[in-house]
């Protein structure tokens, strides 16, 4: 690190000094024009000469250039220039290895080059009411762009959670708009409920598999995971779960009983039932993750656990970043005799969410289209699921077991002979195909074999392609081949 | 709560219960607007007779009424209606008073009908380049309405990225694009700073006073605040800490050596280099807090402490929510050897910021004028902080001692005679004027009788009224007159 410090007589060596660094981190890139002689002279308080004379130095120590009638340039080719940053983090955490996992699966989600048939990212805009949005924002924008410059506050837009409690109605939820905090997406959620309900030490109950990020979570709150058997079509083990309660072996649970990640899969209507008695006869906090809840096929929608509780022990937390705008990361959550903590914990996490944003979501939902849209989601996942199952059946070893997703897009993949799906991975991402692997759900044996897939994307060619060449190495590494 | 469940033989009596459960609890306010039967029918898959039938029951049990050719409605009044949430948290924290103080400034903030001189949360959307940052959203979303279809990853906008380092410079800070970690608004990067730095128990040196939800904050975390003497005119007393180091009574610090809140000061540039030299030499953390950074009246820009930082110690955070775009929440984080970590818990904690807002952002940062702006800000907020203490000196009781602030827009006043600052805040909301009581800053008797004010409000009749009134009751208050 270095600084600027007001000493008259070296002024432009330490000008310099302070350029160099820049050049050397990288934050002034090779090819970069400097800024104005006469604005740095401005912004730094120093003459021009001053400035003339620092990027004559700079040249001299060749890490500028020159260039005729155009200004000074960062040279293109410098001596030793360092890239990284100085400073690496100390402690490894436990999950270290998968975090640089899922590192390397957003890594290449965000490259053009990657074909992606693994996180549940939805990367296809087309898929979404955006020009709706757009039409929305930009109407918003210019009736007051005032709102720019205002403050968001805590609790944010009532207009968008009496919106959201109007909705919460079609899934069996009564809730007021003042038991409703709404977040940065339902990681935030998540993230505000598990430091509500839990201290440093304590045990959650997690679904097996479940969201890879939930280990992360809770080992950057001190917190254990406790795994519980899942059923790949009724979801997560009631009778495990009683056992655990009445071993008083857990202090919270954390479950997608709409549809789970990674399974796809639905909790029946008397399994909910019987999951909100259990909770709130013991007085355990279920946070209850609904996040896919309205991708459901099935018509109506369920009621959601949330609607069976009758003290307030579930914490619902969901978004919309699935459903209608992934970009503005707006989520909620209604967390029962939690609601008034957790909207204090919102406001000194993070304060608010941008009125901009909420507002024009409050507006989309209250102008109608949301229910036309969501079927048209849905029929196009429901399709991608069963072309991907079919692709399936065509190209993977047989043997190979897939969850029957009940909603959403995402579904999970147990492979024969002992492919090792973390290897599988790596030899597809060297072919620029990114899948995840099964491991990054479960500290359990039972994801070494699996892989979880995501139909979110357009099915084009190279999807299709993908899969199956996927299942091709999947046949190599297992030396089984396909069953037709 | 109440759950819909599909049996039948008496679907129209739940649909009906149903209803009523959210009239009762508030989510269908008196006069209200059922939906339209046929669209009901069509969300709960019944049949238009079913929901006829539930509308009468609602009609006999006194809830809705029926308007002709217009639809049924909720009934303006009901008997009974039960409006808040039934449950409450259970826990009451030992700053739960504080909070309910807090929430009752914002609550006033948020009421047009309150004159706010306190809370500094610029709502005067006229200071800000609303206009300008409105037309850079519409130009994108012509661009690219797509956006908003995407999902934003960590670690977020490159370019927002590029661009803070760039600017990072003008405060001697010489930053990789790598080491940055885009926040949601400064709270949320000192939230992630805590959480990395600190465990439950640790014990945390702060200023004091101090920005009052950091008790808020520490508190929620488990952690011990530790007040460390903090001039009006220097900042922390660095003697003062040197001795805590010493006997390693803190585990980590935050201080805000650029511009104070609530005194308004400015570290001087040696101490700041001491204080630097300080953290290094002890390898404590020093969370520096830079909100009020740009907004120095001093120019250039006085180095941060970040720009004096060896080792990595010291993570730099700071935010645009004070000087660019108060709605947009955007800030960032520069954590030196901590980056890694920091970028890691920022994932698991709520992911990412919207692409479309830092887009925004990078694009007024990139196109130039934000220095302008910055020094009309500057020059606004100093008029305005004159015209305010020549008000108090003017109205308020002789012997007030108020801070001469070296930049931002809030100052701290200690007024004479005993004045109980809380008794006076309750005063002065009676009459819709909004001060922020000095003991919100500080656990310390130092707050008792002080008050922090804010000036980044438009200096209308009416908060020259507010400001006037304030001083005529503390003089009332105290039995003393101004000096003049």
């Amino acid at each position: 690190m270095s600084a600027i410090e007001p000493q008259p007589s070296t002024r432009y060596q330490q000008l310099a000094d302070h350029y160099a660094a820049a050049i050397h981190s990288g934050t002034l890139q090779p090819g970069k024009r400097l800024p104005a002689i006469r604005r740095v002279a401005d912004t730094q308080s120093v003459s021009v000469n001053t400035v003339i004379n620092a990027w004559q130095l700079l040249e001299d120590r060749g890490l500028i250039e020159a260039r005729p009638q155009s200004g000074y340039y960062v040279r293109a080719v410098l001596p030793g220039v360092e890239k990284k940053s100085r400073h690496r983090a100390q402690v490894a955490s436990v999950s270290s290895a998968k975090l640089d996992l899922i590192e390397a699966v957003f890594a290449a989600q965000n490259h053009p080059d990657y074909t992606n048939i693994s996180l549940a990212c939805p990367q296809d805009g087309e898929l979404y009411p955006t020009a709706r949005l757009a039409r929305i924002t930009t109407t918003l924008l210019r009736r007051n762009p005032l709102m720019i410059g205002k403050y968001a506050l805590p609790p944010g837009s009532e207009r968008l959670r009496e919106e959201i409690a109007r909705r919460a109605l079609n899934a069996g939820m009564s809730l007021t708009p003042q038991a409703i905090t709404v977040t940065h997406g339902c990681m935030e959620a998540l993230q505000l409920a598990l430091r509500t309900v839990t201290k440093p030490g304590d045990c959650v109950g997690l679904e097996s598999p479940t969201y890879f990020f939930l280990f992360t979570l809770l080992d950057s709150l001190g917190l254990k995971a406790i795994e519980i058997p899942t059923d790949p079509q009724h979801g997560l083990s009631l009778d495990a779960l009683e056992l655990l309660l009445r071993e008083k072996r857990i202090n919270a649970l954390i479950a997608m009983p709409g549809i789970q990640n990674p399974l796809g899969c639905s909790m029946p209507l008397e399994s909910k039932k019987r999951l909100a008695k259990l909770v709130n006869t013991w007085q355990i906090p279920l946070i209850e993750d609904g996040l896919y809840d309205e991708l459901q096929f099935h018509a109506p929608l369920s009621p959601t656990v949330k609607s069976f509780d009758e003290a307030g022990w579930v914490i619902y937390c969901t978004s919309y970043t699935k459903t209608v705008a992934p970009d503005f990361r707006i989520g909620w959550m209604a967390a029962g005799r939690f609601s008034e903590q957790i909207a204090r914990l919102k406001a000194v996490s993070s304060m608010a969410e941008s009125a901009l944003l909420s507002e024009t979501l409050a507006e989309f939902l209250a102008s109608g289209g949301y229910d036309h849209h969501l079927r048209h989601l849905r029929r196009r996942y429901a399709a991608n699921l069963d072309e991907a199952r079919s692709l399936i059946a065509r190209h993977f070893p047989a043997g190979t077991r897939a969850t029957l997703p009940q909603g959403g897009f995402v579904f999970w993949l147990e492979l024969p002979g002992n492919v090792d799906s973390i290897a599988l991975f790596h030899r597809l991402l060297q072919e620029k195909i990114c899948v995840t692997p099964g491991s990054l759900y479960t500290l359990s044996d039972r994801g070494a074999h699996a892989l979880r897939l995501s139909c979110c994307y357009p099915f084009e060619a190279r999807y299709r392609y993908a899969i199956a060449r996927t299942g091709a190495l999947a046949c190599e590494m297992s030396g089984i081949a396909p069953e037709n």
